[in-house]
């Protein structure tokens, strides 16, 4: 039996190990098409659980879904400067609707459109035409929509989860009187994310805000959750926008407002993706591979029959079906327990228990004929990689409260590791001993401009990934590292995917 | 206050109608972008309903989702010769990655690809090519897999719902060991479909195979459910494909069987898309509106207060939001009963119920002074636009059994009317002549070829809708129509979408 699930180790290599993770916990794979992934059923049955909670999110906080077209003609795009270059560079373009064999008999292109079409790398401004034509009165608003979705950017360098050319992800757009409400929907919805990061990945988050190099393209203010993974780089897991009235001058979204004039509506856009299962990976997995949150396992309990004697077989099977059908009837976080019987005859229990480790399952029991006279069950705790033994009636009375300890003990592990590797700096020298030094957060007050933040980048390879939110005016005052000047403003620096 | 909700009624221009249906209901409406559609909340809440119970019946008979890339190389397609003859005269291309402007400043597509890209029409080849790389063995088989997707055919005529150039759909797809295990998968979930359509969406479908003409590109046979619309032609709901080993052959899906050697498997797909919205609406809606089967419905009941005067207010608010708390927590086909307030003060009662006639919520009650000082409810029963009064506490106890007559009454209407327009036919000239009338589902006795179905569909637009299932032996020999011929085949003739 190999020592660890994953090869090279998570110090050894840690890109590389990624990628390992993914592919020994069958999570997605490279398709033929540049930087399209497939999600493989286990991969997207984490997706399909991220999907139910943040869409029951959603909806409890009044917004509804819809679906708008794939295709954004280009015009559209162009409609909002910032916007149309931010994008321009990476996107899918759509110029013919048909083939047709050539002279040699190959197929090729043909029927060229007039206009050429965009795959949609997101959809404000799609989206933004129907919004035009919905909204006559301040009666109509707010309105608060969302989409599931697939877009497409094409990126050059891409990497399984969270950089690809194609991507799922969920997109809210939403239409306000006024620009105080769209802000307080922008603030919620990041809110919203920061809650689901927290309390269902069990990974934990700095909320704050962008710097304008960061910015989405044609926002007024970018809101954003980070989360330290383990090589200490950090990941936007999800980003809420303020676009000001930008969208709605260039879709043209227009009301009468209750003092009886035409207006420009308020709008604001926030979307997290299957990015979010790349984070998961890297904040949680271990040499042994993944290691699941057990709000978001689909399977919770795997068991292993262990059976060496054909005359043991049937007594075996029959116990582990007992348990399986008790286990069904334990209710964990409002559904119940997800329990599989791994009952492949053909594979030994090593290679079964090390697949269940690497697919990082929360609990793997193993149940052999000793276990069935005993009435125990022999467990393996996954994130601790602990084994116990309980007897089946004290398993299963415990089995909630396991549940929610483990996810409790891979949130706080998750928090420790990113409070270990955050500094509090106060000057310049400082900041370069910790990114010359092995890094991670950097905090900092901050009063510069763009100019340093590329100096910074160009030399570290860092970026603000936020201004932390400042909820209080009580916030101290203190210098900026880099021009002394005094400020309130925090920034956090780090390397970042 | 109109007559009826819709204008024109279904007689007087039944297509006209289907699209006044959807806009007053606010279920969709089109883009600016060629054929595709907005599906707008109330459209598509009905489609995640589809989608929460056809995942459910997925799930239930052991398949698990996935996703696959949206875009298919060309050569994918190509390497089946029939698919891509099937699909190359409608599809869009993707030929360029980049926008660049030019020497006027216009943004023009750049960066072309050396291979153009697909985007998909069905994901057949695209999926086998990752199938063809996860199975070695047979004891790798089965592989069950669902994909929920949106995908693209660029149709040229198109209709909300049934003819769109991008739509939504699940599409399946099945990897086995034998053929009789692939054919058995179709008609498995042909019968899935068949469930769904009757027993959810209240639209009893026919059961059968397409003939050769009609059979999807690529496919040894072709199972599907047609449905009867009010203007009696036939909609084709869903099919169920027996592949054969086609597309096996054409993406190399092959493995080692139990003889040790290398074979080809044998695959099915299965597919149902957001057409079955513009089923539902042509089923059941009526000259008044949308009309929803109560087991599809996202709000089941609807409660208007009726204030004339601004002393009765706050009573009948707060009588009002007594009887949701009251119907919130009644259950209904495993969920908790949809129930809304409607408190829009700014319209009057009349504009506001029938804005809810003609989105087809299932019970609507207006609630005014005298309901509050009697403890009653008035209700009007959408599906027969009956009104009754009914004390609270009979209106709670009775909903779920309520709802139930209503998803009855609106499936054995629908049935009657396909049995009221379904003829046996037992001669060509009877034939002619049904047709020339007001057609229907015209069944024959059919051993005859393509070249009489091509022939009647040029005469009368009329195809072969399905060859009825045919499960016993016992089945009656019966003389072709059009060739004298005896034979036990059944073809249900009918003009279609």
């Amino acid at each position: 039996m190999k020592k660890s699930g994953i090869t090279p180790s998570r110090l050894e290599n840690f890109p590389e190990w990624y990628q390992q993770v993914i592919k020994e916990a069958d999570l997605a794979e490279n398709s033929d098409v540049r930087g399209c992934m497939v999600i493989k059923p286990w991969g997207y049955a984490i997706w399909e659980n991220m999907q139910r909670i943040l869409d029951g999110m959603f909806k409890k906080t009044g917004h509804q879904n819809a679906y708008f077209p794939l295709f954004i003609p280009l015009r559209y795009l162009e409609s909002e400067a910032t916007h149309v270059e931010g994008f321009a560079k990476e996107c899918a373009i759509v110029t013919h609707t048909r083939l047709q064999a050539n002279d040699q008999g190959k197929l090729i292109p043909a029927s060229p459109l007039e206009e050429p079409l965009i795959v949609r790398p997101t959809s404000e401004t799609i989206i933004g035409e129907s919004f035009a034509r919905w909204v006559h009165s301040y009666r109509d608003l707010p309105i608060l929509i969302n989409q599931w979705a697939n877009v497409v950017r094409w990126e050059m360098r891409t990497r399984l989860f969270l950089r690809t050319s194609e991507f799922l992800w969920q997109e809210g757009h939403t239409v306000h009187e006024t620009s105080a409400e769209a802000l307080e929907e922008a603030e919620k919805m990041l809110e919203c994310y920061r809650e689901f990061a927290e309390n269902y990945m069990a990974m934990p988050v700095l909320c704050g805000e962008k710097t304008e190099m960061e910015r989405f393209p044609g926002a007024v203010k970018t809101l954003c959750i980070e989360a330290m993974m383990q090589d200490r780089k950090s990941l936007q897991a999800g980003t809420s926008h303020f676009l000001g009235q930008n969208f709605a001058k260039s879709s043209n979204i227009q009301f009468v407002g209750r003092n009886g004039e035409n207006q420009y509506a308020w709008t604001s856009s926030w979307g997290a993706s299957t990015r979010l299962i790349g984070g998961l990976i890297m904040t949680h997995s271990d040499d042994d591979g993944l290691i699941l949150p057990p709000r978001l396992a689909s399977q919770h309990v795997v068991i292993l029959p262990i059976i060496h004697h054909e005359k043991d077989k049937s007594a075996v099977q029959e116990y582990c079906a007992q348990i399986k059908a008790q286990v069904e009837k334990v209710y964990y976080d409002d559904r119940p327990v997800g329990v599989h019987i791994d009952g492949r005859e053909y594979l030994n229990g090593g290679v079964k228990k090390w697949e269940w480790i690497k697919k990082g399952v929360p609990l793997i029991i193993e149940i052999g004929p000793r276990d069935w006279e005993k009435n125990s069950v022999s467990i393996l705790r996954r994130c601790t990689m602990e084994r116990y033994t309980l007897s089946v009636d004290e398993f299963i009375q415990n089995l909630g409260q396991e549940l929610t300890q483990i996810q409790r003990i891979m949130f706080e592990r998750a928090h420790t590791f990113r409070k270990q590797n955050t500094q509090q700096i106060t000057s310049e020298k400082e900041f370069v001993e910790f990114f010359e030094g092995q890094g991670g957060y950097a905090v900092t007050f901050f009063a510069g401009d763009r100019m340093i933040e590329e100096a910074m980048k160009e030399k570290f390879s860092v970026t603000i990934r936020c201004i932390l939110s400042n909820k209080t005016d009580e916030n101290p005052l203190g210098t900026c590292i880099f021009t002394g000047r005094l400020t309130q403003q925090k920034a956090v620096w780090a390397k970042s995917y």
